[in-house]
This record gives C-alpha cells, structure tokens and sequence, in this order.
C-alpha cells in the first residue's frame, strides 16, 4: 500500500500551514466520515493508513467495493482536531474519486455478469489509486505501466507491422504477454497466426469483433484472450458484453469520473 | 511554470521502459494532437515544455482558452518515434483533464456573464494543474493552499465561534483575507460585524442569499465580498448568478470532470 | 509542523557517520540545551519533534516566545549518547538563529507597543523556521512565498503601471490581497484610488510617510493599511513607529542574525 | 557546484507563482546586480549558474573572493523580466549572507596575517554555501560533515577518555586525522603523546595556550598543529593569533553574520 | 534510460567536491577509456548519457554486447579535466560491473545455443542496470520487479496450495503470465493442469526435469513453457541445456560478478 | 545507520505491489534467516532495521563480522506473510553480497596479521554498505568519498606535477590528510619531501616497493604512512605484506565480490 502519492497531496495542500485550523485550540475530537449518496466505495486502508501517519485514530466501518447506503458512517476518526481538518479535504477527494470508479466499475461488471472481465485503461488521473478502484470495483487494472506487457497498437503496426512487433517482442522476455490492437479481420488473423496472447479489438462493432472472433475458433486459435476497446460505455456496453470477447476495456471508468459525494462531520470530544 | 507533477508520472509510467515502443527502429516522425469534439483548451505550454525535456519538437498550433473545432490540430510534434510513443498517453491524459475543465468553466463563465466569477474548490486531483485549467476558462483559481487566506468553516466555527476566529486570524497576519463560511443570516451578520473580508453562503438557497446580502449593504457592508457556495452545478447556476453575489465556487469543475477527446497521430517522417 | 528542513541538515551533517561518537558505548545518558545568555527563544517544538524521530525522548521546560534567563535548561534530553551528540550541532544551530531572530523581534516589538506590527520580508535564510521565530516574537510573518499576495513593487510599475498591474491582478483572484510599494505622494494616492489593499512606503522618512497618510485618509481612503519600509533598524524604529503606518516590516530581523548563546551539556546516565 | 540548495529555495519562494510578476509582458530586460556598500563577495558563480538553469544570462564583472566598492555592478543579467523578478530575492538572499560572511573572514584573515589560519566552525545554516563563502574570503572551511576528521570534544573525553578515544579512531581508518579538543595542561599532554594530528584549546585564554605549546614543543611534539576556539572574535582575535596556534576556528563568522547590502536593478530592454 | 541512479553514484561519490581534482586549473582535455581485457561489454549508452549531463562531450566507438580485444578504446572523452576527474570511478564502476555480467551472460548463451534461454534473477544489486547487461549479453531479464508476473514459490505454495493460488492470480489480471515454482513431478502436473503459463523446476537434477517434460507433453500440455532454476552456474549449463527446458534462470549472473577491467587515461588537450 | 538505499531497492522491487504475494491470507509467520554455508557476515542490524520500518520483528542471533557455520540462524523474523516475501529477496540480497565482502577481507586480514591494514577502494557499487562489510571483516573502508581527503593520482601529477598539487592541498584545509600515488622511486622521494600523509605504490611489485620504503626511512621520513594498491588480490597479498607497507588497498574486494549463500524459510505460524 503506497501512500506517497496521498503525503505529496497533503503537503502541496498545507504548505507553510493550515492557517485557519491553527487558529483552534489543541483539543481532540471524535469525527465521522459519512457516505452522502448510495455508491460502491474503495480507498479507506488508504485514509487509514494516512491518519496513522498523522497521528489520528481511524477506524473503517465498511468494507472496500461493498455497496453501501446514503447516510452511512464510513470511517470514524478520533484525534487533534487541527490535523483532522488540515487533511480532511485530501482525504475526501481521495474517497470521492475512488468512489466514483469504483462505483462505475461495479455497475458496469453486473451488467456483464461474470463472464466478460471490466478492465481500466492507461487513461487514469491517479495511476495507482484509480487501478485500485478499479479492483474494488471487480474490475480488472489492465496494464499499470508501459513495461507490464506488450501492447502493439496502430502506430506501432505502421511502423513494423504485425508479424516483425510479435518476433521482436517475443526475443525480449518470455515472461511478458503479447497483445496486439487490431482494426480489421486480416490484422486479426495475423497476430492470431503470430500466436499474440490477447487481441484487442479497437474501434469495432460488436458484430464485426464477434464474426472475426468465430472465424479465428474456427482456425483453431483456442488459446487466445480477445478483449474490445474504443469508445465503450455504459450505454453500448451490454452489447459488446454479448460479442464473445472475454474482456472489455473502458476509459471512461478513469477519465470521466463523477465523483461519489462524501463529508466529513466533527461531534466533540 | 512546474511541469514536476507531469515528469513524476511519466515515470510513473514508464517503469522500466515503454518495452512496446522499444521494438520499433530509432527514427524521426511528425505526429499531430488532434482533438476529437469542439472544446476549450489548457495545459498546451505544459505540453511543449514535457516534449522539450524529453528531447521532441512540439509547437502548438492555438492559444490556451481558446474555442477550438473538432478534428484541430493543436500541438505539432517532430521527434523520435519511440520517445512520442513512450510519452502520448501522459500528454494525452493532461489535455484530456484539463481541457475538460477548462470546457466547463468556460461554459459557466458565459453563462453568469462578466459580472460574476466562477471560482474553483481545492476539489481538485491534480492541484495545480486543475487551477490552471480553471484560469484558462476564465475562472477564478480561489484558494491554491490552505495557507492562502483564512477560509473558517463550520467546523471552526463550531470549536471557536465567528468572532474569536476572525480575531485570531487578524492577529497572525494583516497580508491575508479572511473569509467566513455562513449557514444563515445571523452568521452572516456577525461575519460582517467583525469585518470578514469575503463571505461565502453554504448550500443555501438564491433567494435566501439575496436577503441577506441586501439587509447587509443597507447596514453599510459596502465593501464585503459575497460568495456563493455547495451543490451549485451548471443547471442552477444562472439563479445563483442573479443572487447579488460577486463569486460563485464550484467543487464540480474539479471533481467530476468529463474528459474531451483528443489523440495522437504519427504522420511519417 | 515540517521538519524537512531539519532533517535534511542533520543529513548533511552526519553524511557516512559521525565517526567520533560512534567510537563511544551505546549508552544512555541525560542531558540539558542550557541558554548562556538572557534571551527570547523559540523551535523548542521542532527540537523535540526531530529528537522523537531520532528516538530520544527531550522535554521542553519552557514555552517559545517567554523570556528566558541565562542558565536556564531549556529542554531536557534522554537517549543514546551517539545519537544525542550526533544531532546536538544541528539543533544548536537552529535553536541559536531562531532565538536570536525572536529576541530581535520582540525587541522591536516592545517598542512599538500593541498598535504597530513589526513583520518579517523574504529576506530570510530558512524561510519557514525564521517565519516561525517573528512569530514567536511576536511578529507577522508578511508573504511566506510570492504567490500569497500580490506586492507590486518599482520593478513592477516601472513596466506597468500602478493602474494597469492592480487591474490586472484584481481579474486573477478575489482571495489575494494587493499591496504596492510607493516612492512618493503621487504613486501612493494613485495606489489608493486603484483600491489597493496595502500601500508601503518604501525608503521614504516618517514625517513624509506621515503627511501622505494623513493627506489619503482625508481623501476618505479609510480601510486601506499602511506599512513602511526599507533600512528601518532598532535605531530608527520609534520614530517610524508614530509615522501612521499599520505595520513596519524589517529585512534586518532575519538577514542579519546575531545567535543566541546556547549548548548542550550531558550529564551522565 | 552544487546547486540543489539554491533550486530548493527558489521553488519555496515560487509555490505556485510569483503572481505579481506573471502580471507583467514576456519581454526581455537587462539588469544589474549592484552591492550598495563597499565589501568583499562570494557566490557569483552559484548566482550564475542558478540564472543558466532559469534561462537567464548572467556575467559576472568581479571575482569571488576580491575588494569590491560601493557601487560596483557585481553581475549584469539579461533574460525575461518575470523571471528575472521571480528569483531576484533568493539571489540576493545568498549574495548578502555569503557576502557577510566573506567580508567578516578577510578582514580576520587580514589581521592574523599569513601565519594562522582563519578557520570555521559547523555553526552554519547553510553548510556548503557558508563554506564557499568562508574560504572566499581566504579562510580553511574546517570539518564540513561529521565523518571529515575526527574531533574528540569534551563530552566524548567524559565517557571514554583521550586515550581510549584515540586509540579507537586509529583502528577505524587511517586516512582521517584525529583532532582533540582540551580544556587544560594534562589533556593537551594526553592528546599530544597519543599523537593526535591535532590539539584544539577551547575557551583558554591566548596566555595558556601559549605556555601550553611551548611545553609541548619543548616534549618534541613537532608535527601537531594547534588551534584555537571558543567565543573568539574580531575583538580578541589579535592576541589569539600571537599565541603560537596554527588555526583560529570562529563560528562567530556563519552564525552572527551581518549580510552585506546588495541590490537588483532593472534598465530596461 | 533511466541515468537516476548513476547521478546518485556521481552525488554520493563527490560529496562537497572532488576536493583534490579541484586543484587543478581549469582545461580541456582528451580522455580515452579502455578495456584492459578481452571481454563482452555494455553501458556504453548509459556513459555517453551521464557525461553529456555533466558537459563532457562523449564519443562510444564500439557497441554494447559486442566482442571488444584488450587494449581497446571504447569511448573517448572530452571535456573539463576536473569535472572528468570527478565522474572517472563511478563510470569505471558501471563498466566493470555491466561487463562482467554481460560477459557471464554472452559465455552462457553461446554454450546454449539458440534454443534455450538464459535468464537474470532478482538476484541483483542494481536492478535496472543489471538487466541492461545480461540483455546486452543475449540473456532474458526475467522479471525486473515483483509486480511483472506471478512468481508462485515453495512458501507460496506451502500456504495456499498450487491450485488456489493460480486460481486466485487469474482472477487478479489477465494481462499478466503465471509462473510456478516446482519440486517434484506431483506438483508440476498440477500447476500444468491448472494452466500455468510457465512451470519452474527449482534445484532438481537435469534428468529428474527431462522425465517430467515428457510425461507433460505427453499429457498434451504443449504451451507451457519450462524453466530450469536453483544452483545453475557455467560448469552444470550444458547438462540443463539439454533437459528440454526453454530457460535457465542463473542468479549467478548478478550475485557474483567478476569485474572486467577498464581505465580511464587523460592524453592532453 | 542510513537505510535509504535499502529502503529504496525495496521500493523499486515492489512496484505496485508484490501480486503473488497479495494472493495470500493476511496471517503473522515465524520465518528464518539461514546461512547456507561457513562465512562471515554482515549487515544484520541494517535487516532489522528495515524489517522495523516495515512491521517486521526481527531478532539477529549472531554479530556482525563473526565467523558463521553452514545451517545457522542468523535471523529470526516474525511478521505479515505477505510483507516478509514481499521484501525477502532485497533482505538476502543485502546478505549475500556484504556477506560475501566480509569473507573476503577477513580472510585477507588474517593472512596479513595485524601489523598491516586492508583497506578498501572507491570501486564499490553499493557504496555505503561496501564499505561496512569491509569494516566488519576487520578491513579499512579508506576513502568514503572523494572529498575525504586528498588523494593525488597519476592524472593530477600529470597535469600539475606532485610538488605543486601538494602545495595547493595543504592551503586548502588543514583537516585533509594528503596521499600521494607514486609509480617510481623519484616520485616517492619528491612526495616525502612534500610531506605527503600517505604514499600510495601503486602498480609496484613488493620489492622496489621495499627498496624506495627502506630509502625514505633512511632519509628520515618516519611519520609518512605506506600504502600499496595496484591488482592486489588474494594470491599476491602475502608478498604485499611483508614488503613494508602499512596499508593495502584492494578493489577485488569489492568489484568482484562471491555472494554467500542465504535463504529465508517460513515455519508457519
């Protein structure tokens, strides 16, 4: 469990002080951070986590990834009521952000059921507590860095094309998946032949992915994951979840998050 | 000017290396960042300044702020292919928030008129760069840090009182304004009373604001400012717009952003 | 409260190892930071905060800002011999600047009497620990860093304007205050019709401070606070003192430090 | 030349933006850097090279070290007018300390002649910078970190002895020397038959140390050099330097400094 | 090319300053760098890098992982004598350690042949540029860190079982390969039934792995990949490189390197 | 005690997180530190103190630099399962290597005896905890840096000749010693007039070293200190020994260091 990226926050968000809560005197204080909306969310070791380091007591009341009610305590906290006000609106945005994916996320996954993995993309905020979320939410993280797996897209093919990426990728390290981004049937077929572990679909109807999926079984190309990406909500996605894919990647979960609504409430000591 | 944040997660990123990319020959290409739907834009300094460090030529095409149509080319690239490659998605991901912000401030902005400022929250993700896409909009950044300005809330309101915050925080400092979050009009009343510099009326209702901001420039509060505050989204703005205040703060340009699309494309050489 | 600073120099300082204390038992011992000299001190919180993460336990006898006696044992230290004399330089260090920056303020302090602030500059050497002894002195701190208030100064004007910097710096931010620096009667009354938050007078005598202000204060520029500046030492402080101004600030309090006299005495175990 | 030191202050001083400056044009300007009162300096090439890194030129007129009269330009800049005003204060904030702790150096070297060195103390606040500055002004910069050299002080002979304290920092390495601090006749006796490099007098009257030395001399102790320490300054430093020591350690010059007075002009473009 | 941890090398080495290059005057001069032995060499890029940085301009004139004869320049240097002086161990260093492995690495390879590969450990002391040369030695960098594949291990398995843990990853990310880490011929037929990418044989004899390849592929599990491990150093290669596996993982390469040998030789301006 | 590095290589191991090891139940573990076989070791407080940081109990039962038999425990541990394999590979990196250090130069130093020192060199890759496996097996750790003392090599002779180069050290500071590196008798004769602190032979076979060290003796240079250097390992050491030198340096002990053999094993809970 990485905090650094929550410390930076805090110390960008305080600077040379809190000036407004240093002006209240040091006493402690009971606390609540309470769910304003019904939402699905996750990050809460993380806001632990941070209030030990400084020096407050915090306690999760629910669980990562469970559906909770409006209106429920989440974290309860106990501490100098300075430090919980200089880092309650860090703590908040992280519960917010990673609420609103998580909450994306699972509502995506139920519709697919369990047969079609939900999976994040690069196009994150806050690469490792978006993919976090992402799992809270059942989710699949996909890749979290440039260096997790091969992923051969259109600039790449432009370049080398299909067959001379796979051969190169697959001198490098045999411990890395090859997956290839593909626009039509014949890039399909091709890295099918080049034996990619994953195809992705990219920018494709789910009829389309599904006749070039059939045809690829067809051949014989049993062991291939193929996974749709490009454009995918939540309003299309019933339709991709249906196209035989066995995974569908979404930016949307991470780039268009609409956050979960959370507050923070003293009530004395 | 502190590209930091965007070199941090480009390493991020990165890892051990774009391992894709690296399977590509060295060679130069021009690639163009197109955006894909009408928008507004920020972050493109930012942008040329992470190329240059990394060795690539870019040269933006139009102004932050400005109104751009779909299918613009707005940055020029001119580098090695598998740096740009390495690097797309971080440059990608920027623009995509920031130009998004940027969007919906822009849209508020217009809406309210010049009369009134729009202003951001510390609702942000990534701080610095979400106030300067806000700034590009047109917006009003309000507070970077928490050691900007007082800013007492009803949480410090509750432990001490208006009077004794507001008289403590004049004691510290004489360079900063002090700002006072009010519930109602006999908050407000003392606020003024004792000379807060900025008002902010939380989660209340246009026409309750109005009242109270009347009753307090008869009283002779001339040189107050009034800021209007919670759950103002773009549907209700154009009724805060109207309630007398001079600034309205919206948490919702930063928390919940939508994503504008834009991509990347490699020309050739 | 940021002990990165001190963290940092105590790093510097002991670099591979204080190879002298390490040929010494690992033992513990008692010791006492005594003052050599009568003085106002402060940072005895830092001091004890970066003795608890070297796990040794320092109890402060007295408070930052009281008037100390030579001879009296300011904190007491019990822990490890190594560790205590492989720190002792540094927290001397910071303890000597810092105490002679709060005894220099309240110095000047105690002659202005309650009406007139005596504030720090951006002259400082460690900016945040030499804020915190003009604080401790009973001082204010003026800006802490150049984004916390806009001070529109000769370099400034000579490219702009007194009119034209405040508008623009008005259309920036409504959470900031505006101070500009004058030279004469005409730039000030030009500062004040612009609205100016704060006017300093800069390198100007106390009877030409004093007429100006008297002669804007007719003119009905009520709210508007005044500071002087500029080459004021203890010598010359009173007569500034009864110019008028709100506020005199002093580059001398922290550019030219004279240290306290204090050392660290062990006593046995 | 370590810069990060420098960097590091700059970036505290920025925060998010020298806001004032940011109102102004992108327009280059050529400035001057002038000291306002006859003093010998130090930093310039620091100065120069944290301008490079900013993007500003920067030629120094004057060398490190030499006599410099009131109003001399020391260093012409020419680069961006925000930039230029963004870091004017930090570089005038190392210019007037090392300046200060330059002139104090020379004028102590100069009263001692060639026969003693002038020697600092770790009563510093910025190490490596208080350092530069000291041998500037024709000074030796003693032990700059804690594992340079060893030095047995008083609380290390109190728990081991001079003997056992030698004898240990022999076996650790033989590439550093062993100084010992004494407060009286025997221990300078002890120290110099266990053949320390060095013998420190600390807080002795110049008279002591001569006799002292002239004992030792007559013992055969040939090759230990001797120093003299403890509330030396440029008062009594004249008799300290005829007592026959080879260096006079002074912390007095980097922990009282009195910062020379230096300015920044801009002339237009 | 990450250089980070190179420039923390040249930092740590310098400390205050080469103190006694900084004798020397101020000249430019040419430097070659020599092999003083026949050996496979790589770095070279990291060198070139890391000297451009700090203004030596370098010229490399061969190529990493090629076959370099004693008495060799491989690079030529030219620059600052000080600042080359001062940069001369820590890039020495390097060479003499990324040699070693790349040599170890390339004598392995060529025994395998083409049909196995030799593969790195974790075994490493710096990681990423340990990697750099067993690739430049024609090895297989296995994973690079714990988050690049599953690795299940004997303690992996001791606790949960070959079965659950398998099944546990897959459901984790489809992206990643899972490897496991096998001692008898029980537990590799259960990792190939529950579809393990690749098995492990850890510490048993060629023969042993022989016998329970075939029994698998008789089984029908034709694409897993096998990997010999434990105890595999240059004199039991052959006999593993004939036991069907498709790897041999060596910790050897990097946990007991023999140094090439390589100087630096200043030729004059 | 610097854990940084450690704390580091950590922290680049992990990533986003140890996946294989995250598949486990979250359950306290007793595991063992076993040595696998005769050696000595080091490093164990540097364990215990990152296995602190990390939550980890760990006890070491045997000291630093004592002679070790094959199957002993040298650590116990007790802790997360998931956090001990998730740092158990940089824990016996650690081990291996200064393990494999200390073995090495304690087997030096009990070939020389205790009238002459082994010491280290510059020709480290961990440097730190190189040089506190070398003091652990009875070794010298010479320079820790290059601004320890003044060191005068071939190069520097080159361009400033040794009479100068020394004559420039002993102005600079008087807390340096200053070694001299001499190829020739005539060299060693013009440092010795010098009053050079060491003589480094380096590249000299033992003999000529024992002609020039008897003809300075003779010629009254008594406190001088001999060093020899220059392709010194294990097998020509004896000859080296009784050649009269009081030092010898010895990279081999450091650029080609042999791991020792340690594993950790889990007991159950």
């Amino acid at each position: 469990m990485n905090l650094n990226p929550l410390i930076q926050q805090i110390k960008e968000d305080i600077g040379y002080g809190d000036i407004t809560s240093q002006l209240l005197p040091d006493k402690n204080v009971k606390a609540n951070i309470i769910l304003k909306q019904d939402a699905y969310i996750s990050g809460l070791d993380l806001v632990c986590g941070i209030c030990a380091i400084q020096g407050i007591k915090a306690k999760k009341l629910v669980e990562d990834g469970s559906r909770i009610k409006k209106g429920t305590i989440i974290i309860q906290l106990n501490g100098n009521v300075k430090t919980i006000l200089s880092i309650e609106r860090t703590i908040l945005n992280l519960l917010q952000r990673m609420g609103g994916i998580t909450t994306a996320t699972r509502a995506c996954v139920d519709i697919v059921g369990g047969k079609v993995r939900i999976t994040g993309t690069r196009k994150t905020v806050m690469r490792y507590y978006d993919k976090l979320a992402i799992i809270a939410g059942g989710g699949d993280p996909h890749r979290w860095r440039l260096d997790d797996m091969f992923l051969i897209k259109d600039n790449h093919i432009k370049i080398l094309g299909i067959k001379e990426n796979i051969a190169r990728a697959r001198k490098i390290s045999f411990t890395k998946k090859i997956e290839v981004e593909v626009e039509n049937k014949n890039q399909a077929i091709e890295a099918a032949e080049n034996k990619a572990d994953i195809i992705m679909f990219d920018n494709m109807s789910p009829k389309e992915i599904q006749k070039i999926i059939s045809h690829l079984k067809k051949m014989g190309h049993a062991s291939i994951m193929y996974e749709a990406s490009g454009g995918i909500t939540f309003e299309n996605l019933p339709e991709y979840a249906t196209s035989g894919v066995d995974a569908i990647s979404m930016g949307w979960l991470t780039h268009s998050v609409k956050a979960v609504d959370v507050s923070l409430e003293i009530n004395g000591d």
